[in-house]
């Protein structure tokens, strides 16, 4: 194996998804995995196996279309479909794939629909709702939900729910904060369902989630599934939020010791950016990671040591609390760190394979995908 | 085409690249173009037949097995060799590839001729330098680049010369500044050769470079080769250290409103930061463009909007002077834009591949590899 080299450690792949999966046993919910974060259909079968579920959530088109070439056929595209996307969606459902699209304009609603009649398909929509002023979705209370549900019963589209998801959850800090944002989501998710019920349009469907609020929440009543993809892996970020420890995170980068300066206190890794990705999610938590926290090769002993900084093939591995006198000989040359990352979903998209570890010892390798 | 897509604008790319050929042919300087940014032989070739040029450099192994497939047999890996790549870097000279490679510590030199020696391969080594306290490299004042030279004459390996990166240049803000970097990256890199020399090591190339410095330096006495790789594509960092402007910018992100919150002034793309790269870099220059700045779909004209927030598959597009009264109607639902990036290098790496066009008239799909 050549380093940068993206590790998956399974032990704790399979403790993190059984923790998922007993939560939402314990509330009666379903999860419906979000798989944006590993984009790999041998980890997504993991979750499947070990936890209640229900088909998957995908990000793009592409792992719609890959998953469903590898037999899942129940699967979401969440994020609001674009004109140019219609014909792709379309083709996987004359194929096969129960896909279903989202959206949240009237004028989205029209173009989906005049789409599905020409084509002869019935696109199946779900409504994207804005439950914490994150970003996309209807506020669950404005006149437009009932607007864009009406044109969505002509033939060409059909209303299958609503949708949202609690990102704001992401810049908590508490339990209570945690405990707050996810009955906000779960009851301004189901207010607009039952809006939508009382204008005459069934609604079946009411899917919410994020790992944060799936992890917290404490009531999923009118709920039929739940969205989460990190929790799988965790990250350095869901540690600052609150969510898992560091020791949970599954996912880490192998790298090479490949200089020092010593008179700075720092090791050079061949990990730069470009493995660890410029995410830099920490930096606005209470403890900034830099580009990600050093262990050992074994990923079991935390280290007090960081990538502070990074070039595209270089990490600079620094103390967190100051200067490192004896880098040089704790990691010499050519000596292997693992690297744990601040945000698992830009990470991973980095490369193309997992090596999944049990320990030291190299169990697997699964490939994933990237790109549209 | 679907978005996000990867545009590359084949006039400003030409533009760019006989700009850098027609100012080194003017100081006399020959460019080994890095190859990192396109990543890309169709690119690459370009580059080759428009500027002055020899061989390139090359920030992975993949890329040299990639480049050295496509027939280009001059690579200099330019990124501190690990010892776990020595066997591939080996094999790569044994299939012809003229190979060269990078270290700065005596423990790899050692590491380097004891591997060169067992697998009867001679390895060309570079050491490199830190003429700017940017990363790596060893001063060009210090004893320890004559004990490095000496270590590289026992048959495994040998010194081919001296090489530096002047990072800092990235960090410059005016064109004095400019200036004086690229003659300290000369200065000290052409100095540490003549140590070498006057120690009795032959050290025939003296390898220097980076787009700011190529761009700026007006002598290259001693110097053999200049390398530098954005330059063919630029980007808003580099407009932001002053070395182009934004029109000259080559590659874009072609992207689809998906959705707005009129309220706040918001249009909704399906390029996210997964399509942008979570680089931030200018951040923390005169002008933050947040994840990049939004051009019409002919990327003729620049806008007041920019990526200003960004989620894995949305940007959320704003005005950068302020609230955007008529955002919906400027930009509706399935309308197309341009987003010029912060950091051309990561941003591509984003994508498989280049839509090479000509105005908005697609002229060519250009395959790029990725990872490790």
């Amino acid at each position: 194996m050549t380093t940068p080299a993206l590790l998956l450690d399974l032990e704790k792949l399979d403790r993190n998804i059984a923790r998922m999966g007993a939560r939402l046993e314990e509330l009666g919910g379903v999860l419906r995995p979000h798989v944006k974060t590993n984009k790999s259909i041998d980890v997504t079968r993991r979750i499947l196996d070990g936890a209640p579920t229900r088909g998957i959530c995908v990000s793009t088109l592409k792992e719609a279309e890959y998953f469903f070439e590898h037999d899942v056929r129940d699967i979401l595209y969440a994020v609001g479909i674009a004109p140019n996307k219609l014909d792709w969606a379309a083709s996987l459902k004359e194929q096969g794939c129960e896909l279903k699209i989202a959206l949240d304009s009237l004028e989205m609603a029209h173009q989906v629909a005049r789409h599905g009649r020409g084509r002869g398909v019935r696109h199946e929509v779900m409504i994207e709702l804005d439950t914490d002023g994150h970003r996309s979705g209807v506020a669950p209370d404005d006149a437009l939900l009932i607007e864009i549900a009406d044109a969505l019963t002509d033939g060409g589209a059909s209303l299958l729910g609503v949708m949202t998801h609690a990102g704001e959850s992401y810049n908590c800090r508490t339990s209570a904060e945690l405990a707050a944002i996810s009955r906000q989501e779960r009851d301004r998710t189901v207010a607009a369902a039952m809006r939508l019920r009382a204008a005459g349009h069934p609604c079946p469907e009411v899917s919410v989630g994020s790992t944060p609020t799936a992890l917290s929440v404490d009531d999923l009543s009118g709920v039929t599934e739940v969205r989460a993809g990190v929790f799988a892996f965790f990250d350095l970020v869901m540690a600052g939020v609150g969510v898992c420890s560091v020791n949970d995170i599954a996912i880490s980068v192998l790298a090479s010791i490949i200089g020092h300066q010593p008179a700075k206190g720092w090791a050079i890794s061949d990990a730069g950016w470009m493995a660890m990705s410029r995410d830099r999610g920490t930096a606005s938590q209470e403890i900034d990671y830099g580009y990600g926290l050093v262990t050992d090769p074994d990923g079991r002993k935390m280290s007090d040591l960081f990538v502070g900084a990074a070039n595209q093939e270089h990490g600079i591995i620094s103390g967190r609390s100051g200067r490192h006198a004896s880098i040089e000989d704790e990691l010499p040359v050519g000596a292997l760190v693992r690297v744990l990352p601040n945000h698992a979903c830009s990470t991973a998209s980095e490369f193309d394979k997992y090596f999944v570890v049990e320990g030291d010892e190299v169990k697997a390798e699964w490939a994933r995908i990237n790109g549209w």
